[in-house]
């Protein structure tokens, strides 16, 4: 793609994002130069999607678009870091005009919203596949691990669990739901919303945090491998649509992914803060849905308890 | 590969490159961390190898880690910056233990020879590809970009142009090299190396800079669209094989590619400190191939001048 390339990053790629003040040079050159303002560090992460792993040819550029940039947002909320700037390196396996205007205006769309800019990479022929490489700031020691949980401290997440894990499996037509549902559900797995709003919250109360991109089983057991400690979860408390509690399908909120929620660990002390939290922000709730322990892994079902520290512990998605 | 992933990651890329006294927090979380010393500002930049497109399935995993890493440290040297960390996105058909072996002990050691450390990134299943993102320090204000060269500066090259292609084009059939020259000329296909040596020269006395990755044609061109001037080289300069002379082959200097020698800019009061450098740098040499003037892009041959801004003004290598 070599004759084509600084075409389609010019015509295409040269203006996603507003210009950050850490921009010295952005796209054009051999590199991009940014500075990082004393105080602050950077966090800096790194994700994939590729065509036929993460989504299907069919699916619209916007929303592929889209996700490739919010799972890396993603992982910047995750460590309560403020976006700056990304690179994307854009695998295509032909010149699609079209296609390239709508991936440009879904990229752009989403990286004004996160107010993150494009500031180089590179392009080439193959198989359809979006890298991109992310970078945000954190006043410096602000980050949050995954390592800090200790017992006592409350588990939490945002908003609801199993939505995107329920959208893949209607459409691969391995479950059928209600049509609101169903909508709703397509909705959070293509265009899943990374949980910046989150980002000042993480850093005052936060020990640890992860976002969801496996399953809240795996992702949680991260934190508790990173913290050396353990975790009992109540069934009962998990944000999920009440359509899984009637169905009693709970395992897509515990081990299919995709949802991109945040789940973090907190104090017990800052109870009170959780509850503002959530009286002020409708769209983001924060739901306590267990507690750190010193060690072992269980989910409460009634009188029951699932040990998920054993593999498969709870029943396994796919 | 979810499964698999967190082993792999593990096993061959928890450990590449030694920690830089800038990473804060390493592989491991949902993403690094690092610093930016006070006076310094960062240099970033992103590069894929494809299979089929950039190497064969059947080259050296040793091969494919280097030059990976060392097309990506190429763009670093460009802007006469200091490598420092970098991530890694890798794609595999399928987890194949010796080559993951071999891939990585490569990565190390490139790792490790330009002192650069990989902190994070992910792996997924599909076509083998490796997309890395790099990032150096330099003094705030001393990169040095493609803007800058005016009329009257020298125009510079480092090592032998031309090798690479002619690597390329013997392993393909294209062509037939005496012996020696062949071994010299897939050794510059496969192990480029980039030219950080030159970082302090660069920031010291150039005014422009870019790394050759498309051919000495193409790029040069970059430097001369981006400081709006036009440039005259002589063909008898061009630090070349005698082979290529003999054979007047000239055309695998100008316009093939993937040499990742410097081309630079350098205003003529430092011819002296040219002169220096060759004379403590063997490995390294810079040689001056023609001008920087106000408009044009010519090539000297004997008498004649080629105009190398009309479109394949050089015949074009493919």
């Amino acid at each position: 793609m070599a004759q084509n390339e600084f075409a389609i990053i010019q015509q295409y790629f040269a203006d996603v994002g507003k210009p950050g003040d850490n921009t010295v040079l952005a796209i054009g050159d051999d590199a991009a130069v940014v500075e990082v303002p004393p105080g602050f560090q950077q966090v800096v992460s790194m994700d994939t999607l590729i065509e036929g792993a993460h989504f299907t040819l069919d699916t619209n550029p916007e929303d592929i678009a889209h996700k490739a940039l919010a799972v890396n947002l993603s992982d910047l909320a995750a460590m309560a870091a403020a976006p700056n700037w990304f690179l994307m390196s854009l695998s295509l396996p032909e010149v699609d005009e079209q296609w390239l205007q709508r991936f440009s205006t879904g990229l752009k769309h989403t990286a004004e919203r996160y107010s993150v800019q494009l500031i180089g990479g590179d392009t080439c022929r193959s198989k359809l596949s979006i890298s991109i490489q992310i970078a945000g700031l954190v006043p410096s020691g602000q980050y949050v691990s995954r390592a800090g949980a200790s017992p006592g401290d409350l588990v939490l997440v945002s908003g609801l669990l199993g939505n995107a894990g329920l959208g893949l499996a209607s459409r691969q037509g391995r479950v059928e739901l209600p049509e609101g549902l169903r909508l709703r559900c397509l909705q959070a797995l293509d265009r899943p919303q990374p949980r910046l709003e989150l980002v000042a919250f993480l850093r005052s109360f936060a020990s640890a945090a992860i976002d969801i991109s496996d399953g809240l089983q795996g992702d949680l057991a991260h934190i508790l491998k990173a913290s050396q400690c353990g975790a009992t979860l109540d069934r009962s408390s998990l944000p999920v649509d009440p359509w899984i509690v009637q169905q009693d399908l709970y395992h897509y909120a515990l081990a299919a992914g995709d949802d991109y929620e945040i789940c973090c660990t907190v104090p017990p002390q800052y109870r009170a803060e959780i509850d503002a939290w959530n009286q002020q922000h409708e769209d983001c709730r924060l739901t306590i849905i267990g507690e750190i322990t010193s060690s072992g892994f269980y989910l409460k079902v009634g009188d029951d308890q699932i040990d998920l520290a054993s593999k498969g512990g709870y029943r396994h998605f796919d």
